[in-house]
Order: structure tokens, then C-alpha cells, then sequence
């Protein structure tokens, strides 16, 4: 049996693919894989086989999928080559001429007008006029922001420029007319009440609670096999390897490359939040900073009724025998110390300033007496950033964002399901309060506590909860005039995700015949995998009948092996775009490999993890990033975890020095956290270059990533490696 | 033999000590320190010895040593105990009563008129009105600057208030008419001619060279007894273990007490970055930013002269072939990556933005062609803080601290010894761009780099190395009006810092009949130990000459231990009053424990060290704080090593992410620094309290330190035992 033997190659392998010259390894051989023939078909089949399943639920709910490895389950082998993409590297030395064109083009993006930008970015395959345009406000927006401190000097053109801009305004098509009807805890539509009556449904795809528990048990085995296991650990491997050997050999080209992308740097790239949650989106200081200073001058405002007598802020806190000037900031007690870890509940307390609910009630809530007034002051753009404003020293979080003008966030806020009133009230708050943000972009998250209100009698049954989360959006979609405030406020909600400790017992494995929601009754919560089907049988329905009419569709990004049952993470990996956390993937190799080859994004919150579940120099962050797969780094909770006023830039400073990651390093994670975002895709164009899906170096624009051209060629290379091994395997 | 007991006790243990609350660890039995009584004998004699020694260095260089050591030294028993302190803690639970006349004072204070505070506060024993007022003068400002922000309203106030301070203005005693001369590397001071003629020196106190080789082979000695290394390394461990047994039982309760402190909290305690370097004290971006808006803006001006052709900022960077938008943070190539570990030399040269020293010399210099107007440009103090300084998003160095009212910073500058100039040009750079701050005090560092000047034939011999050090310093203080500029300058000056790469080889061993500096002629390098002799003996007769004219005296706190051989441990040991880095005493435990028993302040830099010398993980600090070592957090060099606008706050996030630190730790690191730090006595009576010099809780203010006394009562209550422990062993 011949081995397989490892090379180092300059450009010009002769493999034909595109020459981006860099010194690549490669292994020939015959067993290149190192485990026997029959292993490799065997593994090759049952991962296929999970890929092919993902492949069909993303398919359906309108998320993404990579078109690479679309092409390979259809065709079992690679996608014929993209044109040969000209480069101008010249290369061996650290001087590179750039592409005029590609600069010009930049410019010119950077400066045109609004109607000009609009004209200039053509509609999207299937997009209509009404998406164009939503999607376009939003780019232009932020385009103008983002000129304006470069272009305009004086007070009164930023007080023009933000006059104008009207952040609401969107497309709203006509009522419909649709009905709808829960059967079995999922969403059917009608055309009209014959429809109905006869259940025609719309002829919508879904994937039937059996056939989920089906396939999740047939991830659950595969996730078992002890072939399977050995054969994705020596990938992980081997790719670990690979990586650093490639850092070995062409770090300082990299750098070099990188040196020569004129005005770019790791500051000036753009970076997305992609886990953070509103509440504790600002850091303790800032929190307690904002108490004193709402305790000074609206002392007499009544912020609650309780039994039936107004209460004053004042009251509140004399009740609590606190003053302004004692608060500090131990006293409000928010941050996680020694004793959070591994304690979720204590974790959890940690919301309540001074561990006071009713201040979380008063300072933190959308749905609170005074309608979450003060909630808004803290998170919505202070859009007047004047001298008065720093001589405070005060500013809010999303203020802050504008000051940092390259850093985004996807802010998660709760929708209870204790109510079916919840939509409305939080788009009310939100359009009352205006607290839009072209750096903003929201999603909706759900905690798993449908057992707390089935306790206190809130809820009859799950399906309660998922009328509460589901029917609002249902309407509004069908005719959107029945809730304007929803339906603008639902242009820039992204998707759902799903929390709760993950830790909490619960029996993992569903069964084909478990109860549906309508006959969940009891106080049992219903295991990880039952809600997260709900949410996303429910949303494919909803995604398709707005995809219909022409209006945002939604993604499924749930908290996920955080902490618990790898079978959370199979569930995920049939059924979510992509993840938070995703720390159990190091104890499973078989789904870590999976989601490497499918491509899954992750994002990971290392200080978040260093207090609650696991150590810092244990998280999985740079082994997961060595193999490929897609990290992104985020804050989850800087009132909890960090200490300046730059919460993402601290959590990059400590990855970067805690495992030495390099500036291009540095880039790769970021450029991830943009892809994996909900940012309309014209603004991705923007940031990214406008081929920014394709996949390999072809998709790359390092004058505006600043992430040269080599590194993702070996990531593309390295990934069509790993599955033309597979593919070659089964044919 | 009895074997020895570990006891808790609760308050009231009947040892007579004052009772602060909390639950102590104590041990009972006859031979409490484990080892048998000969060998504590006999360690304990070597112990005594070096501090012994240690104290009569601190003496006659007017550096500080600890009261309560000095005491033990004399008496061989421990201090009396000060009176009773009256504690207003109601033990057990976690509410407090304050004292309320404390509060008073504190509010008093801040808001009191200049003179009332001047009145207020009285001189200490020894001090001159001439010192006070300029003591007063930096406290005042400092106390109003804080006070500014939360009472006054308008723009005018402001600037009223900075108009009013004349920051370099200082007493200047009339010209003494002493006369010096240099003997064997160290200045002797007469009188008049007569006494110099019949070498009458003054009768300044100093210690010979000789004298000092001989002190430094009993330290060599002292360090490699097997013994004593042996008990040493057991007390350490056992205060290791001591320190984690007090914080499991305490640490709820510490944390209580904090909260109940009113308004104070980690980030309204004053802190110290007690080792920076003025020239890498700014960020990446920022300098990036201020090279590209000085290249916009000041493109014509000449910075420099190139074999007699005057050279524009336009005309280098044209040479360079770089123009202002096309650079990058990745092309300034100024922070250390995973590529400078125990690469010393790539590290410093990091220093030159580009990798041009041309840049750096433009940039980064007080003494170039522009007597270093850009340079000051960037560190120095932006008293004006107006909406157009946010407009244009531009902040420099010092005016950041500003921004953040608890953050202090001593920078340090070079003087190179090259030639005698150095110190006016110094001098008259910073008064002429008026680089003064209530949050800045000066540190002089002196590289070591004879050999590199005496190749360059730029000095003959080591001697003349020392005369461009001291001589315009005894010149100046003999006669304050010969360099009125330099005689302003040092007012703000503090000590000396004795800086470069510890790790190049050197021949560690001083002998007594070493060449003197007047012969040391060759290209050979003096070792660390010699260079800190000649910098420490001058320095004593200076600060004796000073501090007979009412003037300021210095301190030596070298960079000590970061790499290299024990023996600068040893040496710093001797001489300084504190040291930056103290790595390697991580090896010698006996030298470990003799800095903890004198209680010596060591600025640690944690991040500095994990891009240079020492892994993030592995560093000592954690086990340096539980020992009781007086470590502080500084950030060495921002431009290097931190990635936010805030690298102080940075530096404690990740230590305290890293090492789970408590809210606790982190405010007993923040008081090491400001003890550690030069900032005048009223100063850091203002910031800790009035007491702060006395040992133990007595010396501590939680309303302003935000410790819990009982904190300090453990740490001096340990320091106690260590050195009865000791004392007993040799009575």
C-alpha cells in the first residue's frame, strides 16, 4: 500500500486550480484520508447523508447554504472553476500594484448620492423593488454616515443629514387576505375560507415534526459511530496541522500583502456584534452612570404601580434605602465574578441591579409602566452628538456604535410568549422611542420558560406559547395595515434565538410520538429540540409566505452548545443558520467536523464562556478557527463581562493576545462576524466587495477586507480537499 | 516535637492585635514556620542581613523603607500597636454605618477654594514651604480638575480654570555657589575652593563602590544558600496557601463591605500606570491618525535637515514612497505579534513607525530638527476640550486621561547620555509646548548603550557617559537660575529608570577592583549592576544636595527582572526603591521573599511581557499578589501591546478575566499603584486618605480606596507573623 506523502508547493501546482501564489501543502498519495478505503466510503456516506438533510431544511426555510457544497451533493464532484480572477500581486515582495478600477469604484461608492447608489446596485436575483428598496435605505444610510465624518464639517450639515433620514419607511403591501390555522402546533395557510374549509393549504414545503425526529436520530447515531468519530477526529486533525504549517510558511507574506492594502487596517475594517444581548448591551459603568443620572432629574416621574399606588423613581429607591450618590458600581452587582462559574442561575441573577428585579423592571424592560422609556434612553442613538454631550461625559450604547463607526451589532430582545400583546407593545416601544440605528439590527429572543408560566397559570398549554410568539407575526404578515408599528419594526428584526441554560436536565431524545403542543399541558418544559423545531417549522411557513408578498424573510441563530447535550447541536445543525457559543462541538467530533464542511457559522464569546463554562485558555476558539470552521468573536453580555467603553474590540484584544492570533487572523474573524450577520446585503457588498459570495479568493476584496487573497484560497482550497476526499469516496 | 496547628478564628483571638473582623488563619505550635529551629536560626540571620542592608541604601538616598521593618530592624520586635481605630462595622451582616465625619472631610475637600485647601492640609515634618507649595500646586489642580467636571456648567468655567493655573511656576532657591567635582564616577559637593582644594567634601553620606560589590557577593551568597532557599520556598507557598484560605473565607464578606461604600467603586478609585513609555504611551490608531493629519495639514513644514538639505514632512514620506491615505495600521507595523517573543531586538524595533527610524525621529522624539513639536503635539495635555475636538474624533494622550479623571500616568522620556545638552533641550521642549498635566509625572529613562555611543566614537570613556547625565543636574541644583527651564522641569520629574534588553550576555559578577568609570575606555558594555551603581551613588549625592535646598528629591526604579541573570534582582535589591517587571525573582525564592518582607513595589505588565518574554498564562503575577508582593498593573507600551482607548483598563480587564480577580484585588493592585507611584504626598493623602502611610488597616479609607479594611489587616497581620516568625528566631 503506497503512503501518502506530504508536499510543499510554490505557485503553480499544476492542479489547475487558480494560481493565488502562496506555499501550499498538500499530500499525495493514495490513501491520502490515512484511514483504509472501506472506512473512508462508510464515513463518507453517513456525513453526506447529514449534509444532504441540512440541505433540505435550509432549502425550505429560505436560509443559507453554501453553493460550493450545493454543487457536490448534486453533482459528487467539484463546481467547475470560476474564471481565472485577475491579480495583481506581484508576487515574492512586499510592493503590490492594486487594481485602479476597484479603487475607483470604492471611491466613487463612498461619495455618490443616494439615488446614484440606488441605481448603481442592481437588484439581487428574486428580489423584488420593495426589498431593493429596504435594503437600500439601510445601505444608504450607512454609506452617508460613514462619509459624513470624513466629508462634512460644520454642525449644521450633521443636523441636515440626520433630519433627513426617515429610519421607518418601508414597503407595505396590501391585506392578502390569507387565513391561517395551527394544526398540530405549525402554521397552515389559505388562500381564502373555501380553502380552508376544504384544507387546501397553500402549497407551502415544511418538514413534519416525525420526519425532524427522524432525522435528528439519525444524526444522533451518526454522532455515535465509532468510525465515524475516529475519522472526523483525524480530519480535525490533520487540518490543525495544515493550518499551521500554512502560518509557518506564509505568515510574513500575508503580512506583507496586508501592509500594502493602502488605508486599511484591522481598525478600519467593519466588525459585527453578532451575539449581544440588549439588556446588558452597555457596560456596568455606563448602566449605573445612566441610574444616577435618571435618579437626579426624573426622580418624580412614576416608573410603576404597585397594588394599585404609584410609585416614583424616588420611592423605588428610598424603598430599597438607596441614593444616588451612594450607587456604586459593586452595589449594582451586575458584573459575573469567581462565582458565576458554572452557576447559570447565579449568572442569571446578575440582570438585577442591586439584584433588585424591580430595577431591571424599571431600567431594562421594553413592557414596564412607563412603556420602557428608560430602557430606550439607554440603548437608542443619541443622534445629537454635540459639545453638550461630552462635557456630560455621558453618551448610550448606540451612540457609542456611531462614534465607532466601523462596529455593528445584532442586539437580541425578548419576546416572552406570556402574552399575545408582547409584539405590539415592543414594536410600539421601538417606533415611539425611535430607536433605530443603521448599525442596529435586531433579533428576537425567546427563553425557554414556558414550565415557569404553566406554574403561575400564565399558560394552558405550549401551543398558548407558540400562539403568543407566532400569531402576531402571522397577521401582520397576511396584512401588514393591521399593525403598521409591527411591520416597520419587523423590517429590521433578523431572525430568533432561542435562550436558556442549556444545562438544565432535561431528557434529550424526542420520540415520534410525543405530545404536540396543544396537548403539552403540564408543567413539564418541553426538552431543547421540541422548541427549537417549533420555532422553525413556524418560521418556514412565515418566511415563505413573506418571501410571497415581498417582504423580509427571517433566519434561525439559537443559543447552542453552550453547555448540555450534544444532541442540542444536532437539532441546530438540521435547523438554524447558525449558532451562538457552540462550545460542545469540541467534545463531538463527528458534528464539529460536520458543521466545518457545511460551513456553519459560530459565534463565540470566550469571556462569556471564562465566566460561566469554561476557562479561558480551555475555549475551543483558536482549534476551531485553526480547522476552518466559521468563529466569529462577539460580547454576548458587556455589562456583565467586560470593563472599557470598546466591549468588542476588548473581547478581540484578548483573543489576539490570550492565543496570539495575527492581524490577518484578526481580519478572517471579523470578516466572518459580516457574513454571518443579517446586514442587507447590499451594505455586505459595501464592506466586504460586491463578489463577496463567491466562495475562495474569487469572493475577496482585500482593499476593503484587508484579508489577502492567499488565506482564502487555502481555506477553499483546504475545504474542496476535504470534500473531494468524501465525494470520491462514494462515487 | 509538638507539631504546629492551623487555627481559624473568628474576631477577638485574644492575640491583643486591633480587632478588625473577619476570619483569620492562624497557626499555633512551637515550630510555627516548619523547619527546624537551627535552620530558621540561620535563615533568618541571612534574611535580617539583607534587610539590614537594604535599609541603610533607602536611608542615605532619601528613598522610602518601611516603617514597621525599621522598627523590627531595631528592635527585634514588633512596633507598638497604634491605638484602637474606631470601627463602625456592624460585623457579620452587610450593611455599614459610616463615619460620617470622614464623608464630611471628603466632600470638604473637594470642594473647598485653592488657598483653603492650601491652609487645610499642613506641612509634613521636614518639609519646606518652597516644597509644599509646590506640592499643593499639582494637588489643587488635580482636586479641581475632578471637582470641574461635576460642578461647573459653562464652557467659560472651564476655561477660566485653565487659564488660571500656571503649572511650571515653582520655588527657586538663589544660587548656593557649591562647587563639585567627579571622583571615581561619583560627584563630590565642597562648599567653596578652599574645601576643594583641601578635599573637604560636605559631609554627604554615600556608599563606596567597594562597599557595595562586597554587599552585592553577600546577596549572590545569600540567594544560592540551599537552606535558606528551601525556607524561603515554604513561606511562600504556605502565604500562598494562607492567602487562598482567607479569601474562601472571606470574600463575601469584603464584598459586602464594598458594596455598602457609598459612590466609590473600581472605576472611581484613582490608578496609577506606573510604567509607560511617553513614547509608546499612545495607541496604534492614534498615532496613525495623528501622522496622517499632520501629513495633511503640515506637509510643508521642514522636520528635518538630510546632509545639509532641509527635508519637508512631504519630501520624506516621498522618499518613502507612502502618502497619507494609503497608510495602515499593518504598514506602521509598530505592534509586537507573536514574531517579537524573546525577540528583544525585533521588539525595539517596532519602535520605528514603517520600520523607519526616519519616522520615529520625526514622530517620537523631544530632540530632532522641529525640537520635537510634533511629538509633544501628541503626549501633551489638549486643554481644550470643545465640541470640535469631538468633531474631528481626535483626542491626544494626555488629553484621554483627562477624559478619565481616576487614571494618572508617569511616562517615561529618555536622556541618552550623548551629550551634554540632552537635559536642556529636554527641558526646554517640555515647557515650551507646555507638556504638563496634573496627571503626569516624569520618569528620565537612561538606555544602556555606552558600547553602541563608544563605537560611534561619540564618548571616550564610560565617565563621560555619567557627566552627560549629571552634570547639567548638579548644575542646575546648585544654581537653580544657570538653566531656569530644566529647574522647572525636574519639579516634575521624579526619578530615574535604567532601561534595555536585560537578557543580552553580560558578565553579571562585579568585582571591587573593577575599572573605574573614568577608565572603563573600551567598546566592552558595564554590566546591569555597574550602571545602577554610578546612576544610584550620583543620585544619592544629588537628592542630599537637593534636599538640603528645599528642592525635590529622585528615586531610582529601574527596569529589574524582566530577563536576564538573578544578580540585577540583587542589585535593585539594594538600590532602588521599587523596579518594573521583577519576572525572574518567579526563580529565586530567596530573593522572592526578601522583596516581600521589605515590602518592595514591583510594576508588573502582564501584556507587555506575554508578547515578550513570558506567556499570558504563566506569568507570576497572581502568585506574586497571594504572597503579599506589592504588584501593581501598567501597560509598559500601549502602542505595542493594547488595541483599545483605554489600555490601563485594559490591562486590569484581561488580568482580572485571566485570573478571576475580585472586584477586590483589582481595587488592592489600584492602591500598590498609587502608593508605588511619585505623585506628591498630599496627592495620595487626597486619593487614599489621610493615614495612608501607615501600615495596616489604620493607613486605609474604604470611601476612597474601596478596600475593605480587613483586607489590609490580613496582608499586615501576615506581614507581622513572617516577620516574627524571623525575629523570634534570631532573640
Amino acid at each position: 500500500m503506497a503512503s501518502a506523502r506530504l508536499l510543499v508547493r510554490g505557485p503553480g501546482d499544476g492542479r489547475g486550480r487558480n494560481i493565488v501564489p502562496f506555499q501550499r501543502v498538500s499530500v499525495c498519495g493514495i490513501h491520502v484520508t490515512g484511514v483504509p478505503f472501506d472506512e473512508l466510503v462508510r464515513s463518507a456516506e453517513l456525513l453526506i447523508n447529514a449534509l444532504n438533510l441540512r440541505r433540505n431544511y435550509m432549502d425550505i426555510s429560505h436560509q443559507s447554504f453554501p453553493t460550493g457544497l450545493a454543487y457536490y451533493l448534486d453533482h459528487h464532484e467539484a463546481p467547475p472553476r470560476p474564471t481565472f480572477k485577475q491579480s495583481s500581486v506581484d508576487y515574492g515582495g512586499a510592493v503590490l500594484k492594486f487594481d485602479s478600477a476597484k479603487a475607483d469604484q470604492y471611491i466613487k461608492l463612498s461619495t455618490c448620492s443616494s439615488e446614484e447608489l440606488c441605481n448603481a446596485i442592481p437588484l439581487r436575483e428574486h428580489e423584488s423593488r420593495s426589498e431593493h428598496h429596504m435594503h437600500m435605505t439601510g445601505t444608504i444610510m450607512t454609506i452617508k454616515a460613514g462619509t459624513h465624518r470624513e466629508s462634512c464639517d460644520s454642525q449644521e450639515d450633521l443636523d441636515r443629514f440626520l433630519k433627513a433620514s426617515d429610519a421607518w419607511t418601508c414597503y407595505v403591501p396590501p391585506d392578502s387576505k390569507y387565513l391561517y390555522r395551527w394544526e398540530r402546533g405549525v402554521v397552515q395557510i389559505y388562500r381564502n375560507e373555501e380553502d380552508m374549509i376544504a384544507r387546501h393549504p397553500l402549497n407551502y414545503r415544511n418538514v413534519t415534526f416525525v420526519k425532524y425526529v427522524e432525522d435528528l436520530s439519525r444524526l444522533s447515531d451518526m454522532i455515535a459511530d465509532g468510525p465515524l468519530k475516529s475519522f472526523c477526529y483525524r480530519r480535525l486533525s490533520y487540518l490543525s496541522s495544515k493550518f499551521k504549517m500554512h502560518v509557518l510558511l506564509n505568515e510574513l507574506h500575508e503580512l506583507a500583502l496586508q501592509k500594502a492594502v493602502p488605508h486599511r487596517d484591522f481598525y478600519n475594517i467593519k466588525k459585527v456584534d453578532t451575539h449581544i444581548h440588549a439588556a446588558s448591551s452597555m457596560n456596568q459603568k455606563h448602566l449605573l452612570r445612566f441610574i444616577k443620572r435618571t435618579l437626579r432629574s426624573c426622580a418624580d416621574e412614576v416608573v410603576a404601580v404597585h397594588r394599585g399606588i404609584p410609585k416614583t423613581l424616588r420611592s423605588v429607591f428610598e424603598e430599597m434605602n438607596l441614593d444616588a450618590y451612594d450607587l456604586n458600581v459593586d452595589l449594582l452587582d451586575v458584573h459575573a465574578d469567581r462565582n458565576t462559574f458554572h452557576r447559570f442561575d447565579k449568572f442569571n441573577a446578575k440582570y438585577n441591579p442591586v439584584g433588585e428585579s424591580r430595577l431591571r423592571e424599571v431600567f431594562l424592560k421594553t413592557d414596564n409602566y412607563m412603556n420602557g422609556t428608560y430602557f430606550a434612553r439607554i440603548i437608542k442613538a443619541s443622534k445629537i452628538i454635540t459639545s453638550h454631550f461630552l462635557i456630560n461625559g455621558q453618551r448610550e450604547v448606540i451612540a457609542d456604535l456611531e462614534e465607532n463607526k466601523y462596529t455593528y451589532v445584532e442586539p437580541r430582545i425578548s419576546i416572552y410568549c406570556k402574552s399575545m400583546s408582547e409584539w405590539s407593545k415592543l414594536a410600539s416601544w421601538a417606533l415611539r422611542n425611535d430607536v433605530h440605528s443603521s448599525h442596529v439590527r435586531w433579533l428576537v429572543q425567546v427563553p425557554r420558560l414556558y414550565d415557569i408560566y404553566r406554574i403561575n397559570n400564565l399558560l394552558n398549554n405550549f401551543q398558548e406559547f407558540l400562539n403568543n410568539l407566532f400569531d402576531p407575526l402571522f397577521q401582520v404578515s397576511v396584512n401588514p395595515q393591521s399593525n403598521i408599528e409591527l411591520h416597520k419594526f419587523l423590517t429590521h428584526v433578523i431572525g430568533f434565538d432561542s435562550v436558556d441554560d442549556e444545562s438544565k436536565p432535561e431528557n434529550p431524545i424526542l420520540s415520534e410520538n410525543m405530545r404536540s403542543p396543544d396537548e403539552w399541558n403540564d408543567e413539564e418544559n418541553p426538552p431543547y429540540a421540541y422548541y427549537l423545531y417549533y420555532m422553525y417549522a413556524n418560521m418556514v411557513t412565515l418566511n415563505q409566505l413573506r418571501k410571497e408578498r415581498g417582504l423580509n424573510t427571517f433566519v434561525l441563530r439559537p443559543h447552542c452548545g453552550e453547555a448540555g447535550p450534544p444532541s442540542h447541536l444536532s437539532a441546530a445543525f438540521l435547523l438554524a443558520e447558525n449558532i451562538s457559543h457552540g462550545l460542545i462541538l469540541r467534545k463531538v467530533p463527528a458534528l464539529q467536523y460536520a458543521y466545518y464542511l457545511a460551513q456553519i457559522y459560530i459565534a463565540m464569546s470566550p469571556l462569556s464562556n471564562n465566566s460561566l463554562f469554561l476557562r479561558y485558555h480551555r475555549n475551543p476558539l483558536p482549534e476551531y478557527f485553526e480547522r476552518g470552521l466559521k468563529v466569529t468573536l462577539s460580547t454576548d453580555d458587556p455589562l456583565q463581562f467586560h470593563y472599557t467603553k470598546e466591549p468588542l474590540m476588548e473581547e478581540y484584544s484578548v483573543a489576539t493576545q490570550a492565543w496570539k492570533l495575527s492581524t490577518c487572523d484578526m481580519c478572517e474573524l471579523a470578516r466572518h462576524s459580516v457574513i454571518m450577520s443579517g446586514f442587507p446585503d447590499e451594505m455586505k457588498q459595501h464592506w466586504l466587495g460586491p463578489n463577496y459570495k463567491r466562495e475562495g479568493p474569487e469572493g475577496n476584496d482585500i482593499t476593503r477586507t484587508n484579508i489577502p487573497d492567499l488565506r482564502l484560497a487555502y481555506r477553499h482550497e483546504t475545504l474542496l480537499d476535504e470534500l473531494d476526499n468524501l465525494f470520491k469516496g462514494v462515487t
